[in-house]
C-alpha cells in the first residue's frame, strides 16, 4: 500500500467534546477511538493507507477525562477541512453515524476562526433585533397566534390586539403552516395589517413573524411573499426544514429578515439525557452558526422537562463568545407565572425573549389587555430585582 | 365566546399510534390527552371556542392499552386537513412538540388514502430499482467508496473495481461531501466514469449514487449536474438535509432518479428506546412517504445496537401495505461476514440490499476479487437456504 498525501490541509482543526457512557477508563478511550474513525474515515484503522489520512483526516484522541460515574469526557479534534466549510457536512463530521450509538452525546463544539469565517451567523443578533424594535433594554415579550382552526381574519385581528397590549413579537403558533382555514398568504395579509394598525396607535414597531413550514421548494418564495407584505420576521423549525434551512434564509440579503428558530421535532436530540446533542450545542451554538437570531425552547418549571441547569446552559450558549458570530435572544416557553418571573430574570438577565402562549388567554378574553398586565408584569419585576 | 366554525373539513382523520410511559391507565390517559392538546392547538382546553375545533381540529383520543410494565400504547386520531398535506407539516403534526417530552415515542402511523394520495413516494421502490439494474430477483449488493481523504481519480479507480466485481450499487461514503480533496464534480465525473467503464466489461448495469450533503441551495444544482454526468441514482441524508429534501429530488420528473436515504444524524430518533420514533415509523414509513427508494439503516450484529427485531420491524415497514406508495429495498449495512449472510436472507428475504463497506477491503487489496467473492458468497448462500 502506497503512501497516499492529502493536498489542501491547513492543519488548522476544530475540537468537538463528548461525554461518553463507559465502565472504565480504557473502555471510553475505545469509545472515543471508535468516534475518531466512525465520524471521519469509517474504514478499518489497521487497512488505511499510511500517510495523511491517518495523521490528519482521522478524528484525533485529544484528551479523555471523567466526568462522573461510569461517565467520561473525551475532546477529539478534526481538520477543518474535512467539513468542506458548509453546515451540513459539519453536523455530520460532528455527530452522523455516532449519533446512532447509544451513550454518546455531544457536549460542545470548539470551533476555530476558520469554521467560523466559514459562517455568516445571525444577521442581527441581540443588538439588530433590538433596534429593529426600538426596545434598547427591557426583556421582550412574545406570543403566539393560536389555537389552530382559526380564520386568518380571527388570527389577525388577534395579532392586532396582542400589538395594541405591547407585545413586541407576534409568532404563528409553529402548528399554523398553509392549511385551507388559514391559507400562509392570506393569514400574513391579515396578520401584518393587524400589526400595522396596533402599531400606528401605539407608536411602537411590534413584529409579525409567520412560521414558514412549507415544502423546501416553497420555502424562499414564501419567506419573500411574507417580507414583501410586510411581515417583520420569520419562525422557522429547523427540525422540519432542516437547519441549514435557517442558514439559507439568514444568508439572504434580499430577505433581511429577523429569524426565531423553533424546537418542533428536535427534542429526540436531547431527551435521552446520555445521547445526542446537548442543550447548549443545540439550542445555542448550532442554532448561532445556522443564523437564528433568536431561539425558542421550553422553559424550566412548565410542562416540558427541561432543568433550570439546562436552560441555563442554553441561555450561556446564546451569548457565549464566538468570533464574529453574535449572541442571540434565548426564548424560553411556556412555564410563565407571576412567581417565575424574577427566577427567570435572575437566570436569564435582561437578554431575554419572555414566550406567553395560553397564559395571555387565560388572563381574559380580552388580549391587549392581557398583554399590558403581562408587560407590566415584567417591567415591576425587572425593576425591583 | 362564540362558536367556531372551521371550512373545509371532510371528516376524514388518520391516526398515530403512540407509546407512552405512564405508572397506571389513568396516568396513559391523560399523557394522551396532552398529546391531542400539544400536536394540534396548543391551548387550555377550557379556553378552545365551542365548536369545529374541539370538535375535529383536536386530536381525538381513540384507545389506550396496556403494553407491558408501566407502558401504554394509545392511538389518537387528527383530522387530515391540519396537515396541509405536506409532508413538514405532517411529521410536525405526527410528533413536533412531543419530542421534546421523555418518554413519548411514535410506534407507527396509520395513514389514510387522502394522505397517501398526497405523496408520490419513491419513483422506482423495489420493482423499478430492479429494472434499472437488469437484477430480476437476487439480493442487490452495495459498497460504498472511502476512505475520505482519497483523491477523485482514487475514488474513480475504486469504483472501476467495485464495478468490474460485480457490486450493483456504488455509493459516496456518507463523509464525502465537497471537499477540497475530492470535490463532488469531479468525484461524480470520475466514479461515473470508472463504472461505466466497467459495466462496459461486464456488461451488467451497476450504478453510480452520490452522496448530496451540501448547503440546500445547491442540492437541485448538484443533483442535476451528477444527473447529467451519469450518475445512476443520488444519496442523500435526510438527518442533514431535511426530510422534505428527498420529497422534492424524488418528486423532480426531470431529475428521476433512485434515491438511497442514509441514516447520519437520525440515530438519536429511535437510540433512547422509550422516547423519540420507532424503527417502523422512521426507516420505513416516512422514508418511503418521502420518496426513498432504499433505506440504509445498521444492520443487528454489528458495530451499531440495533437489534434483529428492530431490523425485522423496517423489513416489514419497507414492504407494509401504503396505498400506492411502493415498496422499497431495506439496505442493512456493517455487521456482515460470512456466517451472518443466511440468517440476514431469512429476516430480509431476497429484496434486499447487502451493503457490505469495509470488509470488502478486508478481503484484501484486490477490490474486484472482493466484490466477486461477496456477490458469489450471497449467490452460494441463497441459493441453500
Amino acid at each position: 500500500v502506497h503512501h497516499v498525501s492529502v493536498p489542501g490541509l491547513s492543519g488548522d482543526r476544530f475540537a468537538v467534546i463528548y461525554s461518553v457512557a463507559a465502565e472504565n477508563e480504557a473502555s471510553a478511550r475505545q469509545r472515543a477511538l471508535d468516534i475518531c474513525l466512525e465520524q471521519t474515515v469509517e474504514f478499518p484503522p489497521d487497512l488505511l493507507p499510511p500517510g495523511d489520512i491517518p495523521d490528519h483526516i482521522l478524528g484525533r484522541l485529544e484528551a479523555v477525562e471523567p466526568q462522573g460515574s461510569n461517565r467520561y469526557q473525551v475532546r477529539i479534534s478534526y481538520a477543518v477541512e474535512i467539513t468542506g466549510f458548509e453546515l451540513t457536512q459539519l453536523v455530520n463530521v460532528v455527530f452522523g453515524n455516532s449519533s446512532i450509538k447509544p451513550g454518546l452525546r455531544v457536549e460542545r463544539l470548539a470551533l476555530t476562526a476558520p469554521l467560523h469565517r466559514a459562517f455568516r451567523g445571525p444577521r442581527f443578533g441581540r443588538t439588530g433585533l433590538r433596534e429593529l424594535l426600538g426596545v434598547p433594554e427591557r426583556p421582550l415579550l412574545c406570543t403566539a397566534l393560536k389555537p389552530m382552526g382559526l380564520s386568518a381574519a380571527r388570527l389577525g385581528e388577534m395579532a392586532y390586539q396582542c400589538a395594541l397590549g405591547g407585545i413586541d413579537l407576534i409568532k404563528d403558533d409553529h402548528g399554523l403552516a398553509d392549511q385551507s382555514f388559514a391559507p400562509f398568504r392570506e393569514r400574513v395579509l391579515r396578520c401584518v395589517e393587524g400589526v400595522a394598525r396596533a402599531n400606528h396607535v401605539t407608536g411602537e414597531h411590534c413584529l409579525y413573524l409567520p412560521h414558514l413550514a412549507g415544502p423546501l421548494d416553497t420555502l424562499q418564495e414564501r419567506a419573500h411573499f411574507a417580507r414583501e407584505a410586510g411581515a417583520g420576521g420569520l419562525m422557522v423549525a429547523p427540525g422540519l426544514v432542516g437547519l441549514d434551512a435557517v442558514r439559507l434564509l439568514a444568508n439572504d440579503n434580499t430577505l433581511n429578515l429577523p429569524l426565531l428558530s423553533h424546537p418542533a421535532l428536535l427534542g429526540s436530540y436531547v431527551t435521552s439525557g446520555d445521547s445526542g446533542l446537548s442543550h447548549f450545542t443545540l439550542f445555542g451554538q448550532l442554532m448561532r452558526l445556522a443564523g437564528a437570531d433568536a431561539v425558542i425552547f421550553p422553559n424550566y418549571g412548565g410542562r416540558f422537562s427541561f432543568s433550570r441547569g439546562e436552560c441555563q446552559s442554553i441561555s450561556d450558549s446564546t451569548r457565549s463568545p464566538m468570533g464574529h458570530i453574535r449572541p442571540i435572544f434565548p426564548a424560553p416557553g411556556g412555564g410563565m407565572s407571576l412567581d417565575s418571573v424574577p427566577d427567570m430574570l435572575q437566570l436569564y438577565g435582561s437578554d431575554v425573549i419572555f414566550l406567553i402562549g395560553g397564559g395571555l388567554h387565560r388572563h381574559g378574553p380580552d388580549l391587549a389587555a392581557g398583554a399590558r398586565h403581562f408587560r407590566e408584569l415584567v417591567s415591576v419585576t425587572q425593576h425591583s430585582t
